[in-house]
This record gives structure tokens, sequence and C-alpha cells, in this order.
């Protein structure tokens, strides 16, 4: 089966599409494309994104983030060559505008809540495809928070018969999914450990932001780091972060790891340079802690945008067995793509009817069928 | 098969709840049950309603309303003694917090939306019921003003071999389905004519929250439109008004005859009682002048929360030949129950994989597919 999968992250940067062909527990890349927001598309989404927004503003960005969606599916195909006419399905993970994975008290019950946008039925209605979209609300309803839901598609694409791997996820966040080998878990399902590690780029993105005056926006092939110097009485401060320390299951975001945090860094008045160096190790350091915290990894398979930062995938050979360290490409998974595609993957489980959580790594009580279906018209 | 539906309408009073059984095109009711809002529930949803608000609040309330919904569907089964394993399926409708059917400029494009709350995950989860949620959208992303949706099921209800009917429903906005006899109209649903006539009882409720000072917030019976005299020449201006004159398709609510409107009566100075009285009758001439102009009826079958105000349905009987005059009543349908009949009669018919929406109605440029289709947890 022939399945899209389109993904927007919380950085607000854009549109990833990805076509995969589905057999099994195949999943072979067909295409991928990430098609940035305009402007004033990104402005407005956050301008509803957690904070006092009219109605009005989400109900329409609802509907014209899915004309958006549905361009980018249709961009993507032209582009790609493939004929929209090949595809049977489509996934679509929306716009994350609101999210809180732990229950708050409100109007005296406890509630825990996600929000996505981006309506799926002009999704379907434009591409003639069947959409499957909000993923996140039917584990929170059994009681999970919502995320980490990629783990599943990790422990889908990367489980060897004997080998333990690690999947590591680098974008704003860094995240970790342990992947027992299968012989030693049966359902494997059950023993699969994910969980957020920390800031994967986000602090990094910010301290460039803040030395370039907004100029550069990331630390392009980790240049930056290189110039510096890792700080060790910094790093060592920083390894003792609450959050780094504590145990799983957790999830953590913009509002720890955020513009706060990075200032907080930058009011140590250590030169920039040395601070972004310090900021990647930690990056590194983090993750590596918590893996063999977590298992004994025999391969460690990184995707995401941190990959493409050489100094940061350098630290990692310096940390770990150099053999060890791979990226998700060289498993035939574009590691920019890898969130688009497994919400292609996450569709084609629902559309079979069959569960996409992993209780292990969201707290769900139990497994469910994510998703919500959207017909297109009637042909 | 066994069908649910939930409705809450605009006017924020509660949950409607009703279980029908659907065999081929014959709904039989089984049980109803209102179940009004808490009243910080009430408030909440006044205060995310097409107006600034967290979106930390409307993603709570999502997942809140769920909970409530789930809870009205097993009190429902509890008190008639239903038991909920004998439902397949679940219609909901959700509350509308923004909804405009007319594309708008926003960001460059003409956007049209609506959006509704009221997570279907939870009802899902918490019944066991697969739930069909977000009727609307489809429609719209079809071109439709994604209302009225109810005219649909009206047809499916209410339609004759021989005689022309006309279905009236008197909420806070009335609103009429012209119903031709089937051996004039094979496919039947090219000719339904639908439309909202203006105001239901909005006006009315508002004179008479002015009038007791919010004591009373309706016109229990008509005993205070009796106790009044119609007066002539306001109501004749009443009839000249833009909206009762403009042709179909059109929809209207509260920004056109809600306190503004009330407001302006007010201020003629006219007496309260008479005023009502004139509220009352420009409903019910705006409604039969509305329904002469789009057909020759047989029979009007009235339902809603207008056939309990007497004076209400004597001048129709006055304005009408009496014996054309009904209440869904008189068909089976406790006119309290038909939207939230409606929408397990609409959910029935998308899980069957047919289209819900009347496009002379909506104004879609086809028929579509309604809703989204939450699976509950396997067993």
């Amino acid at each position: 089966m022939r399945v899209v999968g389109i993904m927007s992250g919380t950085s607000l940067d854009g549109i990833d599409v990805a076509i995969v062909d589905v057999r099994g527990k195949r999943v072979t890349p067909v295409a991928f494309r990430s098609i940035p927001y305009p402007s004033n598309v990104r402005a407005a989404l956050l301008g509803v994104s957690n904070t006092m927004a009219h109605t009005a503003a989400i109900s329409r960005l609802n509907f014209l983030l899915g004309e958006l969606y549905a361009e980018a599916v249709l961009e993507t195909c032209k582009r790609a060559r493939v004929p929209l006419g090949s595809i049977e399905l489509c996934g679509m993970h929306g716009q994350t505008i609101y999210h809180e994975g732990d229950a708050a008290d409100f109007l005296g019950r406890r509630v825990a809540s996600t929000l996505q946008i981006g309506e799926a039925a002009v999704v379907a209605e434009r591409t003639g495809l069947r959409v499957i979209s909000n993923f996140r609300e039917a584990d929170m309803a059994a009681g999970g928070k919502g995320a980490p839901l990629v783990p599943f598609v990790d422990a889908l694409l990367f489980q060897h018969a004997r080998l333990t791997r690690v999947a590591v996820n680098i974008g704003g966040i860094a995240n970790i999914t342990a992947i027992p080998p299968l012989r030693r878990a049966d359902p494997y399902i059950e023993e699969v450990i994910a969980f957020d590690t920390g800031p994967g780029n986000m602090v990094i993105d910010a301290l460039v932001a803040h030395m370039t005056g907004g100029e550069q926006t990331f630390d392009k092939n980790g240049r930056i780091a290189r110039s510096g110097k890792v700080h060790q009485g910094l790093l060592e401060s920083m390894m003792d972060d609450k959050y780094v320390c504590a145990l799983p299951p957790k999830t953590t975001g913009r509002e720890r790891f955020g513009q706060e945090f990075a200032a907080g860094l930058i009011a140590t008045g250590i030169a920039l340079p040395d601070l972004i160096a310090t900021a990647t190790a930690f990056t590194v350091d983090s993750i590596v802690y918590q893996i063999f915290r977590s298992t004994e990894p025999d391969e460690i398979i990184v995707s995401g945008g941190g990959v493409h930062n050489r100094w940061m995938m350098r630290r990692f050979r310096e940390q770990l067995d150099p053999e060890t360290i791979k990226t998700s490409a060289e498993f035939g998974i574009d590691p920019d793509a890898k969130e688009a595609i497994a919400f292609a993957v996450l569709a084609h489980e629902s559309a079979r009817g069959r569960c996409g959580n992993l209780p292990s790594a969201t707290g769900a009580r139990h497994a469910a069928v994510l998703g919500k279906s959207s017909l297109p018209q009637l042909s």
C-alpha cells in the first residue's frame, strides 16, 4: 500500500511530506519534500499556539492548513513524478497548537489534552485520499500522554533479530527509542523504552540566533561549535539538570529548554562559541548518558536535523564506540523524513484496524487504534 | 442498527442524547434525554465561542466535553434501561464554537470554516462505540456552508409518496425543509429546499429575559404573548426585514437576531407583552411567508422548542389551513429530540459510506460522506 505522511513540527518550519510503500513491516521510501510555511501563516500559527487567540483565527487556520497540506501533497507528487492515483492513504499529523500530556485541574476535573489543527476533510476533498488524522487523542483518552508516537514506528523500522538498537531523533528536542532484539521480546511492543532526553538543537539554535543577531538560525555543519571550546565546569553542572536526571516516562519541550534556558547560559558571560560548543556537547552527552542508563546498545541510529551537525556527530563517535553510531540513511530512511514517514506508517496501521501507540512509551493503560478517518468524495 | 446521537446546540443549554433503531429508511426512537451543562462548563463554553480565548481553554474543553458526552450517553442508557451493548454506533455533533459558512479574507486567501469541540476519541474510549463526529467539515471542503444538515434527515423521515411536506424546526433560529413527494423526484435529494427563515425563539427569549430581569428565559406556553396584543404596524415593518425577504440558500444566527435586534424592539417603547406577542407573530408569519414562497405544502410538521409555545402554535393554525399543521410527535419523533436523532441518522449514513449533505440546502458542489470516524479500543 502506498501511503503519504504529512508532518509539521512545533518548530513551525513548514510541512514535511513523505511518500512510502508499506508491505507488511517493510517500509520503502518513495519521495520526500519539505515545504516551508509562508511567513504570514507561520506568524498566525505562532499567534494561536499556547496563547490567547480569537476562535475565528483557529477555525480559519484549521481550514487554511488543510489547503496547504493538500497543496504540499500535490506538489510532492508532481516534483517526484509519483502519480497521485498510485497513493491509497494519507496520514496527517497536523500542527500542534496546544499539548498538555499531564492532567491539569480544570472546572473541577483533571484534564489532559492536545489540540492539532489542519482540516483532514479538506485534504481528503482536494486529494481524493482517505485521510487519517488526530493521532494523539485516542492515546490520551486511554490515559497516555499522547506522546511520543514515533517509537512505534522506530520499532517497526529498526527492530533486529539479535541486536539491541536505539533510535535517536535530534530535532528541537531529542528523544530515544530503545528497541530490544526480536528474539528477546514477544510481543516486542511491551519492552520498547522511549522518551525525550532533553534538548536536541533547541538550545544551540537559540544561542546561534543570539550570537548572529538572528542572521543564522542554526549552527550549520557545527562550524561555530568547532570554533569554540567546551566549558567543562558548565557542562558538568548542565548534566545535573533535573529533567536529564529524571527517570522515564517523561516528555519535555520549549517550556523547559527554550529562550529562558538559553538566556541563563548567555548570562554566564562565557564566550558564545564556547557556549555553543558546550550546548552541543550537552545534547550529545545527555543522550548518551540516558541511552546507557536504559539499555546496552549494539547500534545507535540517528535521525533528525542533528545528523547534519558534523561536530555533534563527531562528539557522538568520541563518546561511544564509533562503530555503533549510524544515521537512519544507512537503513534507507532519510534522517529528515523520519517523522513524516512515521505518520504514513501509523496511518497504515490504523487503516488496518491495528493499534499504533506503545503504552510503555506514552503511559496509556492500553494500546489503541489511533486517529480519525475522513473519506474523500465518492467517485 | 441501534445508533445513539449526541447534539448540543448554540443555545449552550446542554447535551441531548437520542437512541434510535435504524433499518433502511425506517427510524424508530428508543430513548431521549436532555442533560443540562454544569453552569461552569456553560460559562467556559461562552468564553471560547466566537471570541478571544486561551488555546488551553479550547483544548481542555474539547477533552472535558468528550467526558460529559460519554457520561450523558451512559446516563441515558441507564435511565431508559437500554443496554449500552445493544448500541453499535454513535453520531456526535459536538459544540460549535465558531462557524463562518461564507468565505472571509484570511492571510491572502478566501476561507470558510467551522469549529466544533467535544473529543470523539474520549467518547469512543468510555463507551466502546465507534463514533462519527465533525459532520460539517466535509460539506464545507466541498464548497458548502456546512449547514443546514438536518434537512437530509427531514427528507428521510418525512418524505411522502404523494404529499408535499414541510418540516419546520423552531429553535433559537427557525428553519424549514420543503420535501417534494417521492413520485415527483428521483432522486428526491436534488429537489429538497431547506434554509433558515429567521428567528425562532431567539428574539422572544431575549424580550422575556429583559421583561423579567432574567428570571424567565422563555415565554412558557406562550402566556406572555397571549396577555399582549400584536402591534400590526411593527409586525409589518418587521416583515420587510432584509433577511426574511432574501432568497435562499441562506443561514442566519445570533449575530443578526440576537441581543441587538431585541434592543431595537425595546427602544420602540411599545409595552413588552405587546412586543413579545409581535415577535412571536413575526416568527410564525416569516415562516409561513417563506414556506408559501417555496412550495405548496400539504402538511407542515413542526419540531423544536417552539411546539411548546401554545400561542405560537395557535397563530400557525390561524395563518394556515389548521388541518395541515402537525407536530413531529404525530410522526413518532419527539419534537425536542429531532436534532439528536438527526445526527444518529447521519452517522448511520456515514458508517454505510453514504453521503449525508444536501447540496441544494448547503450549496456544496457535490454530496459528501460526512464526518470523521473514531474507533474504540479493540476488544
